[in-house]
């Protein structure tokens, strides 16, 4: 093999990055004249349109993912994380895996495909609890949280208001992506709600929040009536004209001022390019997107390359093509052609497609689709999904297993195991409404808080009278009597100003106050003040200084 | 209904805690003179003769799991921990979900059936670093470790140290579950290394560590030694007659000295009962187990009752029934007999079983039984093996979703799907050997340590001349500088006294260094020390006073 083979990198592990993996070894052949690697955060290949199959464990949860090594067997895989990219020396560098260095992945030619990501900032409390819904680890998360939630509810009988947010399922945005994951989940409660004792099926509720008049933006207005009629008739609240504006551990808050109670907000929207596109210098649209030319380069650079949702593609029509994947396989056939010009001498080609049709899975075999232009919904486009995508997922193996799921499911009852995915949370960052009690009285003592931002009251409840003892912001923290005296709530805290905090568990706090000796001494002076004030019939709350 | 129905509350959801309310529900008929609940931490039953194919994805992630409330209909089901036993008032408190409070739940009759925990207690290091085998999250934390080596292995070209600690995976424990544990995993790892172009299947190494001069004590040497043989075939290493005596992040270390260096350490010894039952102030053997009499309640209590692991069970023989799931479901049988005995009157049953036989998978169509007296092993061994165990997994939906998942597996190869299940750390408590290095100078900051109990030397490299700048021991910190100034380790650390320390993640030590003023200070007082003491050429460690 000569030494002056080029190297192909390619960041993303997405349609638009893996299919232009797939494209470059099948042109590769036996010359050798370049080489191919890969870099991915996960060693699978999501295929996106069944994601939302995975809640309600329609199919096993690994069958809508594809090892990356099985269908790219010739290219190099890195599962990392991209730390950065530099231009200049024409190297990609990626996060340390288990040694703490970061590796150098030199490249001639460097294909950005890093799609795009859910971004909630700017949203009240929605980073910190809303759930997104993007690739195997959110389906499954999301999953677990439904089946935790109704196992609190079984076995909550004396807390009405507890119940209401454990049974209350809201999703925000009602694209594709928003609908198809109401109509699983809203399938999937109601179906193992049975099971559950202590659950009347007319307490659950599953809400769709949607910005617009109507859902499904991508297709004609009568398919998304006719979607419109199907989920509510299969119990889906919908909220059209309505937007999530914030969020908390117990409610979604919409613009105008309704207050959903939940503990489970899963939102699909909004979605930025991902932030390494926003660092790079190169020649990007308003919305953050890379621009490109017809043959999928970036502006200015004649060894870069970008596709899928990253980039806006000009179309022939003079139009922008939009981010799916039908899209994203096309593009990639053209850069991996083009690429391979590049190295090799030949002319370039321009992307043109034009796109075959849109779907959307209602679940619950009903479905709309526009295809060549004709409007198609219920039974058949359901039946048409099935088998488009089913022959659209890489691999015989997984095909085989998606149908023998999909049979079994006609048969069992949804599978309802919950998999308790994460141990520890660790130091967490929370959200807080006006009006939300952060903890009660007679609570347990579970974490402590320090407030970044906003404010709370103390309150102590005393033979049915409430007391005012404290007003507390921002650099103060509370909580950690009930923790270092082994006790429950002394007080309530209840936020005034819309109120961000870190709050540390129990057992990371010990370990902290037990070995970090300075803030042991600092926390025992609290203490000291509080208790004297305490006894003093008032408490100084200003143990900041 | 009457008021004054017995309340039946069994703790456990494994084989005796289950099925025990399994007999109870089917004497219940339409009487309701008593009412069953159970607690379980999980909110699904185990079928543990099949969780080592978990590792290898022979059969679904969730295949060899039932959830509880298919299994037990009429049973009121508490997904929580137990979190203490009151005796005196009859009740059995919860550890909080939601809601920072716990649950009371009233008993007649108390059911203990809490088995087995994997104690890792008084082995240095082990508890940190060691896995468990004992549920699905296990199976699942195991089975993503080890395809997660398996990526950074592929990648890591540059360092044959790490590649070894990589490559190698050991399994301490050579009863019936780490067999199953050490055959699945080597025919797995040995299968799809296949996939990763870096790895040569001569690297991979899989060692067996077993305290005794043979494995499989549970039965005849003859089929042991078949075992060993099988085994050592197919590539797994037997370390016979050694035992696990500690263990860093990076290597296993056996009694004698021997050090294997390893990233991916299962142990399925020792085993000691439930904390709870420890705490539970009930006659007790001295290995912990509560003593019970023939009819299965627990010596001085009317009302208490404990069978499984957790108890010490007579047979008529004179003899004690071994821990096995054959026997748990037996005990079950006679412990729901003689609790509705007790409420309606009746005559009470003795515990009465000798056992069928034993059965362990050595993986890829081979196995060894005892039954009947009679010794099989090999591809009828296993056939029988499959067939049993098929039968005796609770429900017929399961049965027909392994046995699909065992015929794919003739067809597909492995799934190699790498789950990323926890997302972040968190605070972890870490153990390191003498010599072992904590982090290299040079390499990026990611955690800093407070070391709890030995020590450790700083060393400073300086063109090629290694010069050692302090000694530290307990209470001290280190590895905060390159974290706050966002530099490299400017120092190599290595442990001198086998140490402990608590390691802090750059994210929460940031955080909690932006927020927390006391913990501010004295890091940038420490800093500040640290960097004079360095420009005048030395390093005072001395900063936890």
């Amino acid at each position: 093999m000569s030494t002056d083979r080029k190297r192909v990198v390619i960041l993303g592990g997405g349609f638009a990055g893996v299919y232009t993996a797939q494209y470059l070894e099948r042109q590769l052949g036996r010359s050798g004249d370049f080489e191919v690697a890969l870099v991915s955060r996960e060693n699978y290949f999501v295929f996106q349109p069944m994601l939302p199959e995975v809640i309600s464990g329609t199919i096993g949860l690994t069958d809508t993912v594809s090892p990356l090594r099985r269908l790219l067997p010739r290219t190099e895989i890195h599962v990392r994380d991209v730390e950065s990219i530099d231009l200049e020396r024409k190297a990609v560098m990626t996060a340390p895996g288990f040694r703490p260095h970061s590796h150098a992945i030199a490249f001639d030619h460097l294909v950005i495909a890093l799609g795009n990501v859910t971004d909630f900032r700017g949203l009240r409390g929605v980073p910190e609890h809303a759930l997104p819904f993007k690739n195997l680890a959110d389906a499954l998360v999301l999953r677990s949280r439904v089946i935790r939630a109704l196992e609190e509810a079984a076995i909550e009988t004396d807390d009405p208001e507890l119940r209401r947010q454990l049974l209350t399922f809201v999703i925000a945005g009602g694209g594709f992506s928003g609908v198809e994951v109401a109509a699983e989940l809203n399938d999937f409660v109601r179906r193992v709600a049975r099971n559950y004792r202590g659950i009347d099926p007319q307490e659950i509720r599953v809400v769709l929040v949607h910005s617009q008049g109507r859902i499904l933006p991508e297709v004609s207005e009568k398919l998304a009536l006719f979607a419109q009629r199907i989920l509510r008739r299969r119990g889906v609240e919908l909220r059209l004209d309505a937007r999530l504006e914030a969020a908390t551990g117990e409610e979604a808050v919409l613009a105008g001022g309704e207050r959903i109670p939940t503990r489970t907000l899963v939102s699909t929207v909004p979605s930025s390019p991902h932030p390494l596109v926003e660092m790079l210098g190169l020649p990007k649209t308003k919305n953050g997107r890379l621009i490109v030319d017809g043959h999928l380069r970036v502006e200015g650079r004649d060894d870069v390359w970008a596709l899928g949702d990253c980039a806006q593609i000009p179309t022939p029509d003079g139009g922008v093509a939009p981010p799916t994947a039908q899209h994203a396989i096309r593009e990639a056939r053209t850069a991996a052609h083009n690429i391979v010009a590049t190295v090799r001498g030949g002319s370039l080609r321009t992307f043109e497609f034009g796109g075959l049709g849109k779907m959307g899975s209602l679940g619950h075999r009903s479905a709309v689709a526009e295809i060549f232009g004709f409007n198609v919904s219920g039974f058949l486009a359901w039946w048409m999904w099935r088998t488009i995508y089913l022959m659209k997922l890489p691999g015989w193996g997984r095909r085989l297993k998606v149908a023998t799921s999909w049979t079994l499911d006609l048969l069992l009852p949804p599978d309802l195991v919950e998999l308790k995915l994460s141990g520890s949370i660790g130091v967490a960052q929370e959200h807080f409404e006006p009006g939300q009690e952060i903890f009660h009285q007679g609570d347990l003592g579970d974490r402590m808080y320090i407030i970044l931002s906003g404010g709370a009251e103390v309150l102590q409840n005393e033979n049915g009278r409430e007391r005012r003892l404290a007003e507390i912001g921002p650099g103060e923290y509370f909580g950690e009597m009930a923790l270092l005296q082994q006790t429950t709530r002394g007080a309530t805290v209840r936020c005034t100003d819309a109120m961000n905090a870190l709050s540390l568990p129990k057992r990371e706090f010990g370990v902290l106050a037990a070995h970090v000796p300075e803030l042991r001494k600092s926390l025992d002076e609290v203490i000291e003040r509080r208790t004297r004030a305490n006894r003093a019939g008032r408490l100084v709350a200003d143990n900041s200084k």
